[in-house]
Order: structure tokens, then C-alpha cells, then sequence
């Protein structure tokens, strides 16, 4: 192989890509700016539809530029390589690009010292913190985005499929994660789950039985467990799953660029009454919350109306954790697995056509494991649409 | 399970953790700082032995204090439970500590808008960058670090031998290394590949064979490869091993909070003399580095050498890729995949005792595939201690 020239990114994406950074652009007077430049991995990903090293610079008036450190050898007229972003300005001016006043940045996922760095290369702009206008873009997807959220689902359903065939008795959870794992990976996941912010690390999902599902984590997940080691406290223990206990699979929907988050939950031998209660309470909520999450829709009444019906059936206690409880029951999912809207009392947000959530009321039984069902789901004018239908009773393993 | 409290680090590290924040600590004049306060997760995990979301607060003259906000349930004086970090201060006024003159923060792992808020904490301090007090210390592996490493090193290499039992003909890279991450993850793997920086994201780990070896990548590896999806375009491309070429493999040496990193090439068949030349090359080297690699030494001499010998053997248009190049032949590893020293000509650093350093002089021959090997070593007065030992030589998969 030599070094040939490519293009950036397939032609026929090029009206998609429009849609996306006209997306980031309709965020830029609500901000304050009339630039942005972007470099955050998932950013980058999402104005280019590819990930490379470098910098997306978007002007509210001029067609974006692609700033290219590494890999060299993209064409196209809208891409330029460079080793630094110290050109980026002397390249603009060039190219008759106004010098922007007011230029945003990504101050929520760039460290200070990049923000310092590239304040820097624009000593005459004032900069100002751009995260919001990807983060909200990103909220609602296009339909091209839909359709990898849907072949993602659809590939991660089938792998649950296969999670009975998967299990032999006396098995640890490790061990049935593992198994999963491959199948997942076969399957063409790519074995990356990409978070937002520091305080989600795992690897390819959680496995949660037993007493570890009470097991508190210090990350920002719906559910705890111990993990394997004090690096990583989330998830499998690498205990035996015990009969009475429930297995909760919560794995890597993963198979592109986006992500579908799906949560089921099987058993082993009899399991209480508390935990089959708990269970259907869950499901209850997901169905009514399926007609009544519409576009227009307070976020905060979502949380709201399953607390309610949480209480009703008597499950506070239980619910979203025991010994340490997670503070929201859903949140959005695309490019990472936590995107906005986060589906908590406080939000402020309003539900909007063509947002991705996943919710997952689940429930932490002590000694018996997590119930409680997830599915990611799309918000239409007609409820919500289910990207991950799969069977939601709890099943023998 | 009920709410409990239990330590946050076992008794028996004390000493240990004394030592590492010694070890910081002494940083603190070179920076101009007179407390540091870390909440960087790999900066926590070592200050800590074991990962929770919050702060340590180390003052250069009084002990360290650990101000935890997930999960609660810690306890020990040194241990305070909060919600936000803008009680930190009134905190440490509380039990008579003196808020710091120079306030050392991790400018270059903590996001933009963190720094803001935390700066914002501690508005009578002057805030400085702190990054190298953990980054330095980090560099030379305490005694109990390195037990950790050599656990590391066995586990991986237990996994590399079996290898050729998980091969079967017209496997792709992709099974191929499914297989492997199964393995590895059955052995205790975390599946989880901690890395410093945006500009490395990965799955397990790389195998890479064929043209897909010569694939550029925007990331900070030294190989590349397509990836199978263009938000993560490096390693495995989901293509069909053939006669004639390598199987590179370079999957995660992750246990438990630190990695060994090692990578042996496997062949298909009769491969050219050139790849078996540039594989004798980089043995070569590593074993000249092996001696050669003293306390003292400059780190940028290492690559001087290594360029030498490859000079010598003419084959320097392969080196450290052959479409795109890499910029260096090793780096430092321990509880991040990438550390510090990185062996870059332009290095100004010297190699000290226990400093833990992945050393890959790495060839690609097009159409072939990637050659040489790495080891994980420890640098003592006798040379180079390897953690990683295994078979050097290219044998069939």
C-alpha cells in the first residue's frame, strides 16, 4: 500500500453532515458565538462521520473546515492538513475566513490545557464555552442516525437471545460476561463503550447478581456492583451466580458509531414475590411512560410519574439502588452511552421528536440481585418507539 | 446488604500510600506549589489504592485528606464524605489546615470546566498547573506497583501461549481476536484499557495482519489499522488471514489497576525474507537496549540507538510504520497504557531505577503484515528487567 488520497467522508453524507453542522450552527446566537471549533473525540465524529485527529471549524456563515493533523492524505476541498493547531488562524486569514469575535470551545470535554492552548492560536477572539451547541444538536438524531441506532438494537437483541445458551450452572458472572462478550464481538461490537465526562468507566457492560448488585459504585451509573478490581468498581464481582438469585444483563449495544442500552433480567430457580413485584412494576412504568413521553413533554415529569407509580406499588425503598440509589430513572444515548436529556426531578428539559433515551427503572432486591427491564427508545408525535423490543418477563437462565 | 462503613484502603497500604504521596509531594517546590488536590481517576486510584469519585487534598506539611462524594460509607480520619467541592475549603479551615498560597491543579486531564469550578473553590489561592507532581511520581514504580506489573506480565503471557490453540484457518483478525479478549478476559482481564489523553481510544487491545497493518491511524499508536467502523479507526478490520502474512498480536495486559503491555507476531504459511529481516532487527535492538538501557541513560538515546541499528540493517522505511510513521519506539506504562517517559528523540528525560517502560520497535511490510516485538520492562542497575517474557521468534499461528 501507498499513500493515496481519500476523501474524508462519502460523498452521498455530505447532505447529512450539512443537517448535523446546521444543527451545531442554529445553537451559535443562543451561545453567544460566531465560531465554533471542535476537537472532542465524539464531536469530531459527529461533524465529520469519521473520528480523526484535528479540529472542525464552523463559522455561522461560511461552509465548516476540516483541520487534519493525523492520519495525512484525506482530500477535498473543505479539508486541510496541518501538524498544529497554531494554523489554524494563519490558514483562515488565508482563505479570506473572517477572524471570529467571539469563538466557542469545548470547555466541557477538552482539558484546560488544550482550552488554553487553542484560546492562544485566536488571541483576538474572545472565547467562550461551545459544548452546548454539539451536545444539544446531538440530542435529537436524523434519520440517518436512527437507522444505526436500529442496527444496532437489532444486533443487540439477537445476541440476548442467545444469553440462555450461554449459561451453565455454577457459573460466575464473570464468566457469563465473558461469554457474552465474544458473542457481542462476533456479532461486530466494538468492544468500546464511549462515555461522556470521567465518571463513567467500564468495559463491555455490567453482569449484576446477588448481593453485588448492592454493591455501591462510585460512577455515575443506574446500577452498582463491586467490579473485579478497586481500579474499576462497577459491575461483576466474578462471583457464582446462586439459584434465587435474579442476572441482570445490561451489555454493549455498541456496533457502530452509536449505541442502543438495553437491560434484561433472567433467573435462577425460584426467585420472591418481592422481585417479580418489582419487576412488573418496572414494566408498568415503561409502558405508560411509552404513550405518555411525547414531544413537548417536561423530562422531569417522566421521573416524576414513575416515582409515582413506584410508590403506589409500596417499591421506594428498592428503587434505583438501596444502598446507594441513582438519581435518575433514563437518559439520552447516541454517540456516547450518557447523552442529554438526563431523565432526572430537576431537569429542565422538554422532550423533542427524534431524541434517543434509554430508561430503566430498576430495582436492587438485597440478596437476590436487580430487576427491572431498559430499553432505548426513539420519541415520535405517537409515543415512543422501541429500538430494543425484546420478551420482558424474567425467564429461567 | 445494609449500609456499612468499611476503609477506604486497607490497613496494611498505609505505608505504601505514605510513599506514593511522598513521591508526589516531592514535585511540589519544582512546581511552585504548596498543596495539590487530584481528582483525575488514575491520579485518585493511585493517591488512594482503589478508585471513588472526589478529591485528595495533599498540603506539602500535613497529611493528606481524602474528600469523597460516591459511594458514601468510607471511614477513617483522613476520610471526609461530601456532596460538592465547594465545601472542601471550609472543610479544611474547619480542622485547621491552611489554605494553600499556590494551588496545584491537573491542567492537563481535567476538563476546562472543571478547573473553572474547582479554581472557583479557592479563590484566595493562586492556581497552578499540577499535573506533573502525579505524573512524575507515577513514572518510577514503587516495590508493591511492580508486584502488581509482574502479575500483570504472567497473566498476558499465559494468554500469548495459547495463541496458536485459538487459530483456525480462514479466521478473521476480528474472531481471532475474540478469541483472545474471551481469554484473556476469563484470566481476570479488566476489559478495560486505561489510557492518559484523548488521542488513544481502543478496545483489548490489536491484531493486525496483512495491508490492514499499513492502514493509517489518527490515534497515538505505533501501529495502525482501519478499525471496523470509522469512529474508531484502529486494529482489527474484520479481514480474512492469509498464507504469506503476520498476525501482530498486541492485546491488553490489564489484571488489575496496572498493565504490562507485550507484543509477539505470529505467520500464515512462508512469509517474505524481509519480514523475517525487520523481525531480527527489532529482537536486535531490544536486545541491545536490554544492557544498554541504564539508570542514567538519556531516554532519547534509546531511540538514537535504536535508529542505528535499524539504519544499519537498511530498513528504515519500514520502521515504525511505512505508510505513516510513528514518532517513537516505546513508552511508560503502569496504571495508564501511555505514560511517561515516551522514548522520542526529542526526550529530555533520563532513565531512573524502576521506571516501567514498553519498548516496541515495530516494522510494517506492505501486503505482509507488522513485525518486531515489545516487551514491558523494568529499569534497574543490571540493565532491563523483563516482565513480559516470551518465545521471541516468528512461529506459526
Amino acid at each position: 500500500m501507498t499513500q493515496t488520497s481519500y476523501p474524508l467522508y462519502p460523498a452521498d453524507l455530505k447532505p447529512e453532515l450539512e443537517l448535523r453542522i446546521g444543527k451545531i450552527r442554529s445553537q451559535f446566537r443562543h451561545l453567544g458565538i460566531d465560531a465554533l471549533l471542535l476537537a472532542d473525540n465524539s464531536n469530531v465524529y459527529y461533524a465529520a462521520a469519521r473520528f480523526f485527529r484535528g479540529y472542525v471549524y464552523i463559522p455561522a456563515d461560511r461552509e465548516p473546515l476540516y483541520f487534519v493533523i493525523r492520519p495525512q492524505g484525506f482530500e477535498g476541498q473543505d479539508v486541510v492538513t496541518i501538524r498544529k493547531p497554531e494554523q489554524i488562524a494563519g490558514i483562515l486569514a488565508e482563505k479570506g475566513y473572517r477572524i471570529p469575535q467571539r469563538l466557542g470551545l469545548e470547555f466541557d470535554s477538552l482539558t484546560y490545557s488544550d482550552i488554553e492552548r487553542l484560546g492562544k492560536c485566536f488571541p483576538d477572539s474572545e472565547i467562550r464555552n461551545g459544548s452546548d451547541a454539539p451536545r444539544v444538536a446531538r440530542m435529537t438524531k436524523t434519520e440517518y442516525e436512527l437507522k444505526l441506532m436500529e442496527a444496532d438494537g437489532i444486533k443487540q437483541t439477537e445476541c440476548y437471545r442467545r444469553v440462555p445458551h450461554l449459561w451453565h450452572e455454577d457459573m460466575t458472572d464473570l464468566e457469563l460476561q465473558a461469554e457474552i462478550e465474544r458473542v457481542l464481538r462476533l456479532q461486530g461490537a466494538l468492544g468500546y463503550t464511549r462515555t461522556s465526562g470521567n465518571l463513567m468507566e467500564i468495559n463491555m457492560g455490567s453482569v449484576l447478581h446477588g448481593a453485588n448488585a448492592d454493591a455501591p459504585t462510585p460512577y455515575d451509573f443506574a446500577m452498582g456492583g463491586a467490579g473485579t478490581d478497586p481500579t474499576l468498581p462497577v459491575g461483576a464481582d466474578g462471583s457464582i451466580i446462586h439459584p434465587g438469585e435474579t442476572v441482570m444483563i445490561d451489555m454493549s449495544g455498541a456496533f457502530n458509531g452509536y449505541q442502543t442500552d438495553l437491560t434484561r433480567v433472567w433467573k435462577v430457580g425460584d426467585i420472591p414475590g418481592l422481585a417479580v413485584k418489582a419487576h412488573d412494576c418496572s414494566r408498568r412504568i415503561l409502558h405508560t411512560l411509552e404513550k405518555e413521553a411525547l414531544p413537548g413533554v417536561k423530562v422531569a415529569d417522566l421521573y416524576h410519574r414513575a416515582m409515582q407509580i413506584v410508590e403506589e406499588e409500596g417499591l421506594e425503598d428498592y428503587f434505583m439502588g438501596h444502598v446507594q440509589k441513582a438519581s435518575f430513572i433514563g437518559h439520552g444515548v447516541g454517540i456516547q452511552l450518557n447523552e442529554q436529556p438526563v431523565i432526572t426531578p430537576r431537569s429542565r428539559q422538554i422532550l423533542e421528536e427524534n431524541m434517543t433515551i434509554a430508561i430503566e427503572p430498576k430495582f436492587v432486591i438485597p440478596h437476590v440481585g436487580a430487576v427491572g427491564i431498559e430499553n432505548t427508545y426513539v420519541v415520535t408525535p405517537e409515543g415512543l418507539r422501541n429500538l430494543t423490543p425484546f420478551p420482558e418477563e424474567i425467564a429461567e437462565i
